[in-house]
């Protein structure tokens, strides 16, 4: 098995006498030193503001930063690279998609269907938006191991609906929904289809031609880049219909005293200087999961998941979530261990170097719908190993012991 | 005099035979190595997500992220570390001040005060904010200097204007505009004031708590930080009357099917994962300055600009904008060549690695409002050198000759 965390300096440096295993990638994702050294060695050597210069630095940022933006394209499969636009993270692309998509095209009597699993981020924008068109929020179900209902997808998009928007991934249990059942689902009724990307991209090899959602949506630091750069993909007959969201400069095509006319797609979208770093870090990102292959990350995490739930089976202490059917879950896995408080749980295991997560994983209203306030999450990536995993077997073992339970 | 260019890589770097002479400082600035290597630093130790792990690397960014927000609030002289909140740049800050500021306090009758030198960053939002509450906007026009008239300050803030947002030093003249005059006025009539410090922060000692602005806005990349971090500084009262702009992770309380609640101030205004490593790269660049003072920095810059100033009046081929009163001046000089396009100036300096910019320095209105569409501009940071000078000046002797005209 190739050891990828060589190239991952954070993962072998010694933190009180051990390494770190990092179970927390659902977070954020560890940067190998060819990002480290890209970003580096574009602030030694290039650095200046795209898109605004004659000179040197400003051209050769400009360069990268549209080179860039035809990789992140052709990662994901999109017609073109004005499909793409560079947004902070996930969460700033979904506000965008809110206030220049949804608040413009809804109204009342509309619906907005979410999954139940959605992230925050792609829940509370969509709150706000009702509120301000009158648009009601309706919201597919999952069935007890956290995948969405067929009836419930079945039942909830209907003509009403001009918005759904979902996850691809399950940021708490991993689970990868129907998206192609939803997004086909939507089109018979028109609907417009927002895939929360940011637990998929990173992990699947995904195709948006193939897929054909209408806008798509993830972060940088999710796939060993920086935090800071995010990705909004939307068709570009979508895009057409989106009117701005930031305003200010390199957006804009002439502004006068009290009108303004606004620059071609993508740029009328990233107003302001761009985090160009960001977008380095993400085309050395991109290189580095090319060159190990989507499917190998996908077939890597898919054996650790394997592994893990192989060795969680038989321990009568734990309480597993998201299901034993590992066909539609990624490197995920949520549990609960009897009595102890989930940040209990973390606490002590970061005493053995292992670092999970715990808590609502910004999904209060699916936390809540399974009846429970909190998990206790491990998140792997590529870079995981099985020692890692057998680590975290050993240290669990030990917290109910630790707090005096019995074990 | 101090040699600062030894701690900035890029500078020193040989072009086509040739070092950068980089005057390019008001679009962004360059990163010394303290920079460079701390962001390297922080993504090979402790590259975590802050205020949501139990985990030793989500603690330590935690540690990072907030000791930074107190630094920033230190270096401007806020009253507590609350009142800092971190964007991507000042024109996130001032979009997000339009949005939740602005679109929930005017209403038509009102009036928006704005400086006819304003960013277009500190124009087209408010225009969009206009549009939708129907409030007027107003501006504050310039002498033929640039400088805002005092007349004009005058007459136009009276009991109509509820908002006031002016740049504190123009981007492309670099004048220094009288904001405590405006603040003052602004405070007769109960008026909030923003203070675009985008071209102010970096250059000059400011105080928020003498100056006493509602609101003051700037970008990390412009002083010697990372691109993608950006500050809003907003006196805690005010912060409050706010609604969030941005919704997600990190910034809720609950989140229930169709309800949210948020998070405390600063936190209800900082959705999903921040860039840490700007954050990283934004308290070393302000140790940086500290080290050096922002006395310093002031004085070299201004020491620059009149060494510019004297080396240029003479030369009859040359418009130079912004008058000879240096009190109210940075370090940035906006000029015409003769019969000269800006942009070739700009392209032919570049042949000599001058790096200039040429344009409308997105700020169309002020350029149109002094009868012209286009200058070129130079501007310093304290690394500049009067070497960087005399390439500049010898290179633009030959401009017109370079394009067949006498010299």
């Amino acid at each position: 098995m190739i050891n990828y965390k060589k190239d991952f300096e954070v993962l072998q440096k010694e933190v009180n006498g051990s390494t770190i295993a990092y179970l927390d990638n659902a977070a954020t994702t560890q940067k190998p030193k060819q990002v480290i050294e890209a970003i580096r060695n574009y602030n030694k050597n290039y650095n200046g503001s795209p898109h605004r210069g004659a000179h040197y630095l400003s051209i050769k940022a400009t360069e990268i930063y549209e080179e860039t933006r035809k990789k992140v394209s052709e990662f994901i499969g999109a017609s073109k690279s004005e499909e793409i636009i560079f947004t902070k993270n996930a969460t700033e692309s979904l506000n965008l998609l809110a206030y220049s998509y949804g608040l413009n095209q809804l109204k009342e009597g509309d619906e907005i269907v979410l999954g139940i699993t959605n992230h925050h981020s792609n829940i509370v924008p969509w709150q706000m938006i009702s509120e301000k068109t009158g648009a009601k929020i309706v919201y597919i179900m999952s069935d007890k191991n956290g995948q969405l209902k067929k009836e419930e997808i079945e039942s909830k998009i209907n003509k009403k609906t001009k918005i759904v928007s979902v996850s691809h991934v399950s940021n708490t249990f991993g689970i990868i929904h129907p998206v192609e059942e939803i997004i086909k689902k939507a089109k018979e009724f028109s609907a417009t289809v927002i895939i929360d990307g940011a637990q998929s991209i990173p992990h699947l090899k995904i195709d948006v031609s193939k897929l054909d959602p209408d806008f798509l949506v993830f972060s940088g630091h999710k796939m060993l880049a920086s935090m800071g750069i995010g990705v909004l993909y939307g068709k570009f007959e979508k895009l057409k219909e989106m009117s701005p969201f930031l305003f200010g400069g390199d957006m804009i095509e002439y502004v006068d005293l009290y009108k303004t006319t606004y620059e071609e797609i993508p740029y009328r979208f990233e107003a302001g200087t761009q985090n160009v770093e960001g977008v380095v870090s993400l085309s050395v990102a991109i290189d580095y999961l090319n060159n190990i292959g989507m499917e190998n990350v996908e077939n890597k995490e898919k054996e650790l998941l394997k592994y893990t739930l192989s060795r969680l089976k038989d321990k009568h202490f734990i309480e597993l979530h998201g299901g034993n059917d590992t066909s539609y879950r990624t490197g995920i896995v949520s549990f609960n261990i009897k009595d102890v408080h989930p940040h209990d749980v973390a606490t002590i295991l970061d005493e053995y170097n292992i670092a999970i997560r715990s808590g609502h994983h910004c999904a209060q209203p699916f936390m809540k719908s399974m009846g429970f306030n909190s998990t206790c999450r491990i998140s792997f990536y590529f870079y995981n190993t099985f020692e890692d995993i057998d680590r975290f077997i050993e240290a669990i073992e030990k917290v109910r012991g630790y707090l005096g339970y019995e074990s």
